[in-house]
């Protein structure tokens, strides 16, 4: 077989502090390369044609300059980015990987990539079925990452108890949601806010008992109305943490999600003002790193949650992009809070 | 018996966010009053004769302007502050509070006064025994509300293993120097702040690994050098605080005490800047109410701590001022950070 164009998205330029990726200079689509499925070396690996990619704010880290602490390592400039990903197997030297089966993992963003190996925890990708019932975008997305992290969050730290009130920020986005309707399930009451009236509204479609634009109300108000808080579900950050923490209960628990307070790492993510009351109210707050927290929860996960999805018990919203050459631009509309839903890019049909 | 003085320290004024107490203009010493020990309607409560006052920078939220949240509602005007004290009892008409024997908890700031009952929780009293080898003001020191919250919290929120790192800041104060002394017995290497260089000597003293003096040495170079950290203690707050999240190693806690930091409670509480780490580091940052803490540990506490300090297993410090007059000079000191161990206020023999 004559060798096929690669299309490829590279790194190109850190993203200062404070900013947002810029498509076609932070990242560019490349289209310089071939392959050859037949002859391409696998080393052992094995080679995947990308089905979909999950554009996920958690990447914008990555595109920052290189600092302590990073949640993941900087992206080198030149090579193609890398993020969750679904492909199917198109040829393998790897024992227990077959033709045909499907990868979910950290995929280059690349139309096609070899993946050297399963045993790398560094580079974590996992042979999975389809789920008739669910399409390969709800995989990336309420039983993907996003999935994953509402659902291994909520059970590792929320201490939920039934009749407790809980304030999710965020709320309408790929993890709030599903933060949303565990919430429900567990009879919470859930205060809920997005940053427009069309997120309101998916708000109450999925259960929110009060749901609300935090750009044209108070978020300070509501919470006055409508907490005090047992439990606050961060993906944001800034004021609105603050204004949380001064809505809580003794004993709350406050859960720093790995969303959008993360996306803002190095640099605009606005400081918690109110440490003070820590002390008062015997408050504990909590992040989460995915990357180590998802193994202790996964057989849960699998066994009962996503049959759960499949099954119709879990509403959720996407907001799907087609092609390689538009994850930049979708990239950033996931990071500009103009999305409805969890955005996903499908790069080929399989 | 005729009618004596009973000296009072009236709270007069509200102490200004991001100021420290003025002895005389925010609290005043006041000898107006007598009582008469014979005739002073009791009410089923109990009559008590203060011997010494502990000099908590918890004190200071109370004086300043009522704000949500505060640990301890605000001080009237007019009336006597109240603190943690002890006292000796010269009449009763409360069921098993016997004459000559001792009251420890909440107890206002005049030389006698009334204690109407055990059972109010908003002013907790207890009949205590006066352990033969323990001063008074070492029972409101090392065995009283600072080793309470060093102890306390300790056991409940270090989580600490053997081999781990700890920073503990102001760890020559009443809280911190205990809390050094706990991380040593349970096998944790003890990196250790203090402000003057009399208390970094205190420090190596009670078997700190690494004492510094926070105002010579930058405390980013010590942790960089000395840590990374499984745990930070915080008696301070600001940029200490600051520091001390960055260098965190992975699940790391952050144990806010109910000391300085508190006091700090509205107005000069430097805002936490990295909270973004908490995702990347699955760090937790725990605040605690010692009011509501201290009855789940108390058993192991009075059972297995008192003892040994009693026995010298623990080494103390303690800066003891005499007189009910001088107990807003003590408090000012207390809070000024030049005191090497406990404030107390000695207010009358036995």
């Amino acid at each position: 077989m004559a060798p096929v164009t690669n299309g490829r998205e590279l790194f190109n330029e850190i993203v200062p502090a404070g900013e947002l990726p810029t498509p076609g200079k932070t990242t560019v689509y490349d289209t310089s390369e071939t392959i050859d499925f037949d002859t391409v070396p696998l080393n052992g690996g094995f080679l995947v044609k990308t089905l979909a990619l999950s554009m996920d704010p958690l990447l914008l880290p990555s595109m920052r300059a290189p600092q302590k602490g990073q949640p993941m390592p900087p992206f080198p400039i030149g090579k193609p980015i890398m993020g969750v990903g679904i492909g199917v197997v198109l040829r393998s030297e790897h024992e227990g990987v077959e033709v045909g089966s499907h990868a979910y993992g950290a995929l280059s963003h690349q139309e096609y990539s070899i993946v050297p190996t399963l045993k790398n925890p560094m580079q974590p990708v996992e042979i999975i079925k389809k789920n008739p019932k669910l399409s390969w975008t709800a995989q990336l997305g309420p039983t993907g990452l996003a999935g994953e992290t509402a659902f291994c969050g909520w059970k590792e730290h929320s201490k939920a108890k039934k009749g407790e009130t809980v304030f999710v920020s965020s709320g309408a986005g790929g993890v709030g949601s599903i933060v949303v309707q565990l919430a429900k399930k567990d009879g919470l009451k859930v205060i809920a806010s997005a940053g427009t009236d069309a997120k309101v509204k998916f708000l109450k479609e999925i259960g929110a008992d009060v749901a609300f634009n935090y750009k044209t109300t108070d978020t300070r108000e509501v919470l006055a109305k409508e907490g005090p808080l047992d439990i606050y579900w961060d993906n944001v950050g800034g004021e609105t943490f603050n204004a949380a923490i001064e809505a809580t209960k003794m004993n709350a628990r406050l859960i720093v999600s790995a969303a959008k307070s993360q996306a803002n790492f190095n640099g605009t993510n606005q400081p918690i003002k109110v440490a003070g009351l820590f002390n008062a109210r015997s408050l504990t707050m909590v992040g989460f790193n995915m990357f180590f927290l998802r193994y202790k929860h996964m057989a849960a996960f699998r066994g009962e949650y996503v049959p759960q999805v499949a099954n119709g018990e879990f509403k959720y919203a996407e907001d799907i992009r087609h092609g390689l050459a538009n994850a930049g631009e979708a990239l950033l509309h996931a990071l500009s809070g103009e999305n409805v839903g969890k955005v996903s890019v499908i790069v080929a049909e399989e």
